[in-house]
């Protein structure tokens, strides 16, 4: 096996999605700090964008090979190393999984994510109030319809899919996490929020936190 | 084989993305039009969110089975009818085509989608010059790292991988048809736009291009 090496900043969620991935399949990596605010944001040095030209975190270095998009990534390491798998074994089951981890992925944390939301402040004046507004917003309609999701899905156990985490809880995990520090209400989202509290509580999870990561702050 | 039918907007990307897969892979459908701005928007109706707890465009239903997110659906389509394949047999190889279409489908789509536009207006009183602005910035940056990625593979030819369409054909020319649509200055990236242009000659690009849907409007 070559080696991993990832390129990820404490609180991304990007970046945390592949953590998990990676602290669930057990294998060892080591992690390049790129601080998204620190000098105007790190993510734009030259030598990082040569690894990723979207200037987005995370990227993992699998030897010789540059890959990005935390989703992708996951697919990979899951195809190389299939234990435990993160994806059913049914398409229509895997449609179902890869369903729930896009709505996360595609129609919330996109809205969400630093560019955006600084995009808002500098070019329509928004003041906080606003951009939590708009922050939660996404958060409450798309966790609405997760929870609607895991309602109507005989499987639904501790974890999105039955009792062992697989890629929807991967997104689900460092998304409530962030919704949790911007302040949003989980009280319409019961299911989603004990998947949640379930899940932290695995040692998988906790390796990958934010806050257990060398470059975390306070 | 069980009835397939897609619930789609002609001019929604995502179901585009749906429709590309089900032409390419030459899978008979019967289309459901949902008009995503008449009366109030008919994805919010009761009926529809029965299948789709979202309120977005596509759905499929494959027999009983409903499928939603268009990139979930895409790989059930590959994985259930796996010619002509839609990704690399090679697992890293898949990984660039996968981070490919989700540069695509999770940094560019969902920024400029309907909804976010309607509160861009209604919540920022943002005037159109900025929405422009808006729309065209996330193209353009995305854009540009796309075509840094196809400069840097091997294997960039007609399309974005090698000669055959691949997923993120399917999610690129969808883009390109609304970057296009929103008079976005395409210059700086002419691999890409070659990508569209024999693309669009392909008689499964053709069919499955909005103007040709039982649903479109001039």
């Amino acid at each position: 096996m070559s080696e991993l090496t990832l390129y990820s900043y404490f609180r991304s969620s990007c970046s945390y999605r592949v953590r998990l991935a990676l602290a669930l399949k057990e294998l060892p990596f080591a992690t390049r700090a790129v601080h998204l605010l620190r000098n105007g944001g790190e993510q734009h040095a030259q030598d990082y964008q040569q690894h990723n030209p979207q200037a987005l975190v995370p990227t993992l270095l699998d030897g010789q090979r540059t890959l990005t998009q935390s989703l992708a990534i996951i697919e990979y390491l899951d195809e190389c190393h299939p234990e435990p798998p993160l994806l059913p074994g049914d398409a229509r089951e895997r449609a179902y999984v890869r369903a729930l981890a896009q709505l996360l992925a595609c129609d919330i944390q996109p809205l969400n994510n630093l560019r955006v939301l600084e995009w808002l402040k500098q070019d329509f004046g928004a003041n906080q109030e606003q951009v939590s507004n708009w922050y939660q917003h996404w958060v409450t309609e798309g966790f609405e319809a997760f929870e609607l999701l895991l309602e109507s899905h005989y499987l639904a156990g501790n974890c999105c899919y039955g009792d062992s985490p697989t890629l929807a809880d991967i997104c689900l995990i460092p998304q409530v996490y962030n919704a949790l520090r911007f302040d949003c209400d989980l009280a319409t989202t019961p299911r989603l929020f004990d998947i949640y509290q379930y899940c932290v509580t695995l040692p998988a999870f906790k390796a990958a936190a934010p806050e257990n990561q060398p470059d975390a702050e306070s």
